[in-house]
């Protein structure tokens, strides 16, 4: 079985030494963040999810939620249950939700490293409170008032949990092709009519109700994407006043059996005229959504690196205990049989491509986070606004880069187990088909990378591509007398020009061909993550080397930075390469060619 | 669930229009192997494995092999055993094995495609034939007389099955370390005792005997790897003169739980005292063993080619199947509600990724395989001697990075369903979890790497990449005024000369560091991967335009060579730069400060 321990160390790390989040959460106002109430927190979260989460990960993917044909219910493995209430008896649910509707208020980024920690532990458990941050966060930017007060304070205290109910069988990325119909009662209310897939912890048996948010379309509704609403439907009807009622008319009508995350009940629901409530305004519902969505994705990059931690652990500790062969610069353990496999350079490039993204991941994506609280509490409109240009613009790097090296790191660890790694008892595989989910929902990774260059850089004119350059600059000039990193400031600064260079270029030849955006926008999107985290990498050996930290771990992040820049970073030479390339290479081949 | 169609088109064109097979089998002497037989045999090989074999591959992996602990009895899935008998029946199990044993003597190279068949309809099942392949080069090349006598007959007509009994709970790499003994009788026989695990196909119930081939230390064997020998351990006792006996002393202890391969019985199996017959010299058993891995590595590239084939055939239908948003230059199809997502760059990307290195494997392995007939049958010991060192160095390029995009290619087709690739029934979640052991067993991809850089380069003077360079060379000549391919020709010569360069510099840094070789090995290895490609991919851009096959087969073959070589092939300057790096971005991390 894998084991997790949660890297305090390292977060704390990032958050205070890499991002110096402390005095940036005090110039925001958010006071009440101090340093001993989050490591406190951070204490807390490690100890819950190493001895509470973790265990159950493994008979979590074994027996997985059951479903039962005749009434419809959802039985989740053994000690899901239990953990989930322990969860919200720890006031876990609400760490990061407002005060006013029953939540701690801690910052956003304060909720990042308690996600990556539950997330190692046990991704499946964790989609279950996941999805209730959406449905929080689509009620307060768009709920009206009753229906804050309502539905707000069970969701962030965990008395109830959220879904997010777009998906259909016939449509997934294109939504304006939905077809579940939302009819007005002349009451208040919509009587909501179709069948909905995929839906994360669609039923369950861990709360009293369930509040889906269900995209519909009402009767009068333009055509496409500019037609759909949003509505509230609980599993059990709840009244204004806020009593909670009959059964709804809404049923899972099974559970899919998938790859992974098999204690992740990923439900179809059938509605059968179903009670519900508009929330924000008719027609407006995807914007809704995109709401709920965005930090939906950052949570499911965060996924990524919870997962590439676990697995890379694990790899670390069974390359040293795994004697096997000799060092080929001489015998290291003589009194061994054999040399444990780390001494081997090509386990330790397995090891340091695992140490790289994970480490590096945690700075990316705990800078996004950062951002979001940047953009809700910071002094002045600009500043906010430039942070949401930056999240915006930083979400699908995130989601996409962090999912994409989780399959990396999950898939190199598992290689280090070699022929044990395949087998069950050791728990990476289990990893790897965990993993394998990140890259797809909450937008495959091809839809990220649209979002990316197509609208965010193309559609926003780079406004956020601008702030993050403009960052890595400044943090070049400001080095520019550090002989410790000089080493990279070079080869940043290069990038950093290639990277503007690219997204010219592609511009360029988007004007006279719009497929050039599709065509480029994977190898774009990846480019701009390697490139982004060697800035992570140069920030860190920075951070590292003026820190209180141990010499060995100063070491580490100096070598690992060395090891990123030697190995990893030149991968953007074929991502450029891919970007420079004309679009007429994916399109130029006939459809009905492919296989001819 | 996925479907197969055997791709006998294009098998047929890299087998005659690359390859020139056909002449190549008259010149070798293989007479019977006209293209009329082999045509014959390949449509006979597609029915059977499209409509037996292919079937039984999802409830291969649902219900997978059952283990009986009180008996030892291993049970395979419903339909496999029935599936092997019209297996034997119709003499498949013989196809390339010598006719004095019973086989049809045809060409290694027709087994070839035989096998990537078999592997893409169902994997799991066809590890049970694979292994006797093993077991068969090694009685045919090391036994005695009466050895092969007694029990190659059987092997080549398929009433027995073979094994191969490396690794042990401590050891799988580093055999040197083995602990299975193997005492003499005093009767010509010896008694084995010791625990062996991972053995595929280790127990099962389509044969009436198993035989195993075990590799186990005599008392008096020296240290190490050089104190290993080889013995024949049946199931069930054979006599010399070919009777079967009683149950000899070995039994499955267990199956193992694993990612996939589901219906493959990975066996632990407990030696306790059971009659063995030594083949081959004292102590000579690794050798002997060497000669079953070599075809078996082949093997296992195959596999990964024939699940990247399944793969990205289903893929390439679900594009076209599903409508989904529109594309970016028009609408594409107004008549339907959505255009297809084959009409997406970034689709395209992703089903062009694997055609070319689907097809471009196919050119690479078939070409491996003619040259184990060609290292057999040449008129002259030079040709075939020549022959035998380019099997050697292509063999862990072929293991290694068909596994490794057969990894990326069921990754992609994957990817190409979006959430519903992660759902059980559409199939394509197996085809991912059974490909991750390709790169596993029969020596990982970092193990074929160190063969290749290690031993085949460093060890042998580079011969067989010599002689490779020369193809090459002489192709690139051959093509000089042929306007067709001369966009690929430039950028080929160029990476066959930086891949003499960098096989130059490894070697110099190696003089002074050992560490050099094992560091540079995996991307050394993949970059001799990709730029093998790029030459199959122009041979076979050529091929096609010299051929008589259609219009659009033509184009489809020279729309993936430019796309290999404008967004596969620059892959190399990523891989190119890590071998330019030194050993110490690897080495120089302190152990203890992995985690620091």
């Amino acid at each position: 079985m894998s084991t997790y321990k949660a890297p305090l160390n390292d977060m704390r790390f990032v958050l205070y030494d890499v991002l110096g989040a402390e005095q940036e959460f005090a110039r925001l106002g958010q006071t009440d963040a101090t340093r001993d109430v989050l490591d406190a927190v951070f204490d807390e979260a490690a100890r819950f999810t190493e001895t509470v989460l973790a265990p159950l990960n493994e008979t979590g993917d074994r027996i997985g939620c059951r479903f039962d044909k005749d009434t419809g219910a959802v039985t989740t493995p053994p000690g899901f249950k239990q953990a989930y209430a322990q969860f919200v008896e720890g006031g876990w649910t609400g760490l990061v939700s407002p005060v006013e509707f029953g939540g701690q208020g801690l910052p956003y980024t304060a909720g990042v490293p308690l996600k990556e920690m539950i997330d190692a532990a046990n991704l499946a458990w964790g989609n279950f409170p996941l999805l209730s941050h959406g449905a929080t966060d689509a009620l307060l930017h768009h709920g009206e008032d009753w229906q804050r007060e309502v539905f707000l304070k069970p969701l962030v205290d965990g008395t109830w949990t959220g879904t997010m109910c777009l998906t259909e069988p016939h449509c997934g990325t294109d939504l304006g092709l939905l077809k579940t119909r939302a009819t007005p009662n002349g009451d208040g209310t919509h009587s909501i009519t179709g069948t909905k897939i995929f839906i994360t912890a669609g039923e369950h048996d861990m709360t009293d109700n369930i509040v889906h948010l269900v995209l519909a379309k009402l009767p009068d509704a333009p055509a496409g994407s500019k037609g759909i609403s949003l509505f509230i439907v609980p599993k059990f009807k709840v009244a204004r006043d806020g009593t909670q009622g009959d059964a709804n008319a809404v049923r899972c009508g099974s559970i899919e059996h998938k790859m992974g995350i098999h204690g992740s009940a990923t439900c179809v629901l059938n509605f059968d005229g179903a009670q519900g409530y508009l929330i924000g305004q008719p027609n407006k519902g995807l914007m809704a959504m995109f709401t709920m969505m965005n930090t939906a994705r950052l949570g499911v990059g965060v996924q990524g690196l919870g997962l590439s931690d676990r697995a890379w652990q694990n790899a670390l500790r069974y390359s040293r205990e795994r004697l096997q062969g000799r060092s080929l610069s001489g015998v290291k353990f003589p009194d061994k049989p054999a040399d444990p496999i780390i001494v081997q350079p090509d386990v330790r490039r397995m090891l340091l491509t695992c140490k790289a993204l994970v480490e590096g991941g945690r700075a990316m994506s705990y800078h996004a986070g950062l951002q979001v609280d940047v953009s809700e509490h910071a002094p002045t409109q600009e500043e906010r606004e430039q942070a949401d240009a930056l999240v915006g613009f930083l979400t699908p790097i995130v989601k996409a880069c962090l999912t994409e090296w989780g399959i990396e790191c999950t898939y190199q660890a598992l290689q280090c187990f070699g022929g044990h790694g395949y087998i069950a008892e050791h728990g990476m595989e289990q990893l790897a088909r965990d993993a394998r989910i990140t890259t797809l929902y909450e937008g495959t990774t091809g839809i990220q990378a649209l979002d990316l260059l197509g609208r965010k850089i193309m559609q926003l004119q780079g406004a956020g591509l601008k702030i993050f350059l403009g960052m890595i600059t400044q943090f070049c000039d400001a080095q520019s007398g550090n002989e410790g990193v000089a080493e990279f400031i070079g080869p940043l600064r290069e990038k950093t020009a290639q990277w503007q260079q690219l997204t010219l270029q592609v511009g360029q030849r988007a004007k006279a061909n719009p497929e050039e955006v599709g065509a480029a926008s994977y190898d774009y999107l990846m480019y701009s993550g390697y490139v982004a985290l060697a800035y992570w990498w140069a920030r860190s050996a920075a951070a590292a080397a003026a820190s209180r930290h141990s010499d060995a771990f100063k070491q580490a992040k100096l070598e690992t930075a060395r090891f990123y820049f030697a190995r990893i970073l030149p991968r953007t030479l074929a991502h450029a390469a891919a970007v420079g390339s004309a679009a007429s290479t994916l399109t130029a081949l006939d459809e009905a060619a492919f296989d001819a």
